[in-house]
């Protein structure tokens, strides 16, 4: 285990470093024979790509995913799909300064502890830029599970302070995705444009929260008892840069509920007229719809002058440069769909085999 | 993968129904050579067990461990370590009436859907007991990581509305475990107990929140990018019956703070002056203190009655006979030590394997 | 990984040294609501245990196995099933010479350069003991294959340079098993046990070949391209003690074979005329048996005196004490069937959750 | 496990079908800050080309290797290396006949029944093109070896009924590697080259067998008791396409054997005089040179008429058409060696780990 692959039957393997010559991946265990719309995984890259708006950052990546492998005349064949991104936009001597610098809550100094050896340009292999791949084979799997009924929707519900406390529907996909910050109302997403605005003037960054809902997972999913099915999706929501939490259900609520109003009393359906376990029972999808959260802060490159420390160890003042985003969670929202897709995929694909 | 496997390099597979003849596992990748306190271990089972004080379940089970391998003259030999737990004080009959009826927010149902098959005496397989295996494996390496200078201290920080919010030192530890609760304050631990006292009055069970500091952790653990050691951390916490939550470091808080407030800034001694990353940039260890919380659920089995179904899907009502836990977090401490200490000595020798 | 841990959705963990409480296994991923028949586990034992005729080592063991988890009135939960036999005749004081010297040809020298400690009783983990795990594992999944029309068949045909060179039916299998050595063909089994009491009256050993034949297993079994079918077979065949080499179909004399009379041509059936694949092309199953053979050498432990050398890298003489075997060919007959019956299971499995 | 993926700490995922645009792969686990010769791999490759000589196929291709990530500045970074190999001499409509007839023995069958979909030109997935990644990865892995000191030489010791029978030493790969078929010997070579010659002139094919020898593996390696060494190695060579066997030290041989004959004796440096184990005992590397060998059945398609049938079981003949080689066995060595490299290797940074 050397940290770039992900799942047991549904894999997927990932290469590449912010400023090296391309990122990309090898996914396999994809069933044969299913058609695959090029254009619906590029509109993922699309909607994870920066520079789609006034409010991320301005880097400019066309982010086009060339595949290799694995699909042949528009259908998986069952072998693995290889692809891979080329990057394009790399002002890498924007970075020089970082050749010998930490940036504070970067991954600069925990690489060169690790590995005694580090790629400086655009954080390399620990960049956010690694995503790209995770997007590619995520929306392939969830173009796989929309042929079993299963959807999975993303979007923010909270930014800084400002929170949106709706109730979920299907429909309100569009309301989100319609906003640039992907939340489900547009009165909220003036407020959180608002504020990453303001935020961006200051020089600053923030943080935020996405919730997902997964609607259509049949009950059954998830192997007990190291691997529960949110226990793999948390492990997948934390493997995503700048996540620092990820919670299920009534989540960090239940600490101070009691059982009597926590439990979800069954109806004879075999539904349960609440849904604080969040989809999952024992670690087994319930039929339920599966509904998480996942913490990101805010972004740890800001345009603010910082005291921090060189490869010597000695102080040093640092500035950032570059084009970043200042607040990141909007484009986080295809990556958390990606990773829940493949994450269920996998399940979906374990359990028909048991049965 | 069928999910009673866990681990890499240092490997737990488990068995076990609550009320068939025993629990156990087998523990693989332990270095050789190394001595093994038993005793040490029997005491973390006895930090588990049922019956340890007045505000947990009355079942009572003596949690014998024996040790069938793996152990020669006091020392590891560096092959599978057996062992088991002999299942005794099962008052299977209190269990009769949940051969048909599924309990609310238990996994019953979930068991029913994904196997057709169940073993209802107590909760089977989904039964926290266990987790008993869990700690006897995280107390062998706990006493490993003792040896490299790491140690894992998890207590108890909140149960229901009532929080302890100290400052962490490691002579606290002394305090939390002269606690029922498990809490570093006897006074908090009072308000604690006193509430458990009041649920339990009530029929009713109540959350909590466990938060865990590893200090000793050399900087380099962890590997990018979907292996992150807290993604890993977050796998083996929710994977624990009743976990609903995982944070690290700043955690949910990270969303409404600004990059300017939450970055870790470096010491010249590669040290951080704040902890908001909670130990771990880019998923490797930083040489902080690893700082985690773990959210729980309220215990499912309540003593008031409760509308539900049988397997037929008619409506049956319900009250909780047998012994349960008000509160299941006190005794939930050395879970979350033991999965934390088996993931840690996991990547320090996967560390060591590229070194 | 450390070793002990076969399998991916059908996962087998072992432990126990010879001469330590007991030996044990986990089996985990065996589908839910199958009946299992002790009898036919205990029935595989027998095949395998010591002591079951003459020409086998003398050393008694009842070898009962236990089960502990798993199995709910007859019939698998779909959970881990946990079980473990005891060691009984353990005379350990024959292995006293054995804490210092090193036996040639066993795995006395590499477990102490390895470990750097060993359990000398008995060879420790290294013993074949070690195999009563994998019968019962193996018997279990014999079992579930036979419900999918599969069947495993093992038997020698090779002693010394004793060979039994006929067609194999499934019919013949009453003819092996009804013979000491397990070879189908009354006339040559007298040979072989023949030429095994003249190898024991030298205080000597010999080798011997197993053949193993699959019938039905239906075609599209097997992952490409590291994981193909006859590669996890002959990985599995080699890791059981005494293997030296692994061949299938053609196997060793295809190398002086040409295309045009080592292909297999088809019928209008889907089948082939001839069978020099063995069952398996690029890695897959095509319908046909199963066919390999497994290279097992001589017992290394031999009653003659041999010079060796000891911790201290002195020499020394030894000359074998205790029980041992003069072939241990047919006793590993049944472990052929469990490791082959583990993988078929494992990848019939993997086959299902793809279509 | 869909199969395009292998090692533990050190990994292998590979894409690519034979006729797609490109073939691939990911290496992770490879420690940090290591130089690695680029034309070192390249040498490597042209190995393994087709059109490297008069006695293998005239299929053209450059199979220049690509480096996408990993290396930065001519050192690895720890992080993934991803390469590819552009597809360059298709001439698919030499495949066209190949969309319905299933060529015998070859994979066509297989993949049709386990995937419903294949793409028929030039073999897919199934084709040896896809060793072109094994050999990148090896290549590497080599390198790394190196400078543990460990070297790893395959090289053909059989063709037809052609054998070698000399006795390895390093200095003959030289020899070898200046002979077309890569035989240690100009004599023998001068035969093979002679035979191959004359079977292509019949539009047939011939097999063969190459001998891997691995010297200055240190004692301890291998993970007991699935993981042995040998079995791991086994498995890699078995998932070579064409190999019908695999067999290490005395290997067949040692069925006929006595053990007082088969038993290497120790030597007081802790040597063994003879190395009928092939390096490894117990499944656990002993310092002695480690040596197997691998056989290969004939290619597949032969330039004769051959009757078979096409998707709808109808009979059909069909005459092997593109370019295609005698004897796959002399471009084979390469692959051995890589396969070879990649397991110790990966095993060598497992033992790391524990001590």
């Amino acid at each position: 285990m050397a940290g770039s692959v992900f799942g047991t039957l549904v894999r997927l393997s990932t290469f590449g470093e912010s400023h090296g010559k391309a990122v990309g991946g090898i996914l396999e265990g994809i069933p044969a024979g299913i058609s695959i719309d090029p254009e619906a995984v590029q509109e993922d890259l699309d909607r994870r790509r920066p520079g789609q708006s006034a409010i991320v950052t301005q880097r400019k990546e066309s982010d086009t995913v060339q595949f290799l492998s694995g699909i042949f005349e528009g259908k998986t064949l069952g072998t693995p799909i290889g692809f891979l991104i080329e990057n394009e936009d790399q002002r890498s001597k924007d970075y020089d300064q970082l050749e010998q610098a930490f940036r504070p809550s970067h991954a600069d100094f925990t690489y060169q502890q690790k590995y005694g050896i580090r790629d400086h340009r655009g954080g390399g292999r620990s960049s956010a830029r690694e995503t790209v791949s995770r997007v590619v084979a995520g929306a392939i799997a969830k173009q796989v599970l929309e042929q079993h009924g299963i959807r999975v929707d993303a979007f923010v519900d909270q930014i800084g302070h400002i929170q949106w406390t709706g109730a979920w529907r299907t429909p309100l996909k569009a309301v989100s995705e319609s906003t640039l910050v992907r939340v489900p109302s547009l009165e909220v997403a003036e407020q959180m444009e608002e504020l990453i605005r303001e935020v961006r003037k200051d020089g600053d960054t923030i943080g935020g929260r996405i919730r997902c809902v997964i609607e259509g997972v049949p009950a059954g999913l998830g192997e007990p008892v190291f691997d529960k099915l949110h226990a793999e999706l948390g492990k997948a929501m934390l493997s995503i840069n700048a996540v620092k939490g990820f919670e299920i259900g009534s989540g960090f609520d239940a600490v101070s509920m009691r059982g009597s109003e926590h439990n979800d009393l069954f109806t004879i359906e075999g539904k349960t007229t609440t849904n604080h376990s969040g989809g999952i029972q024992g670690g087994i999808s319930n039929g339920m719809p599966i509904d998480f959260r996942v913490a990101f802060k805010p972004v740890a490159t800001i345009m603010k002058e910082q005291e921090t420390i060189n490869e010597s160890f000695e102080a040093v003042s640092l500035s950032g440069k570059g084009r970043h985003d200042p607040c990141v969670v909007p484009r986080a929202v295809p990556i958390v769909e990606a990773m829940a897709a493949l994450v269920i995929l996998d399940y979906l694909l374990i359990q028909k085999a048991t049965h």
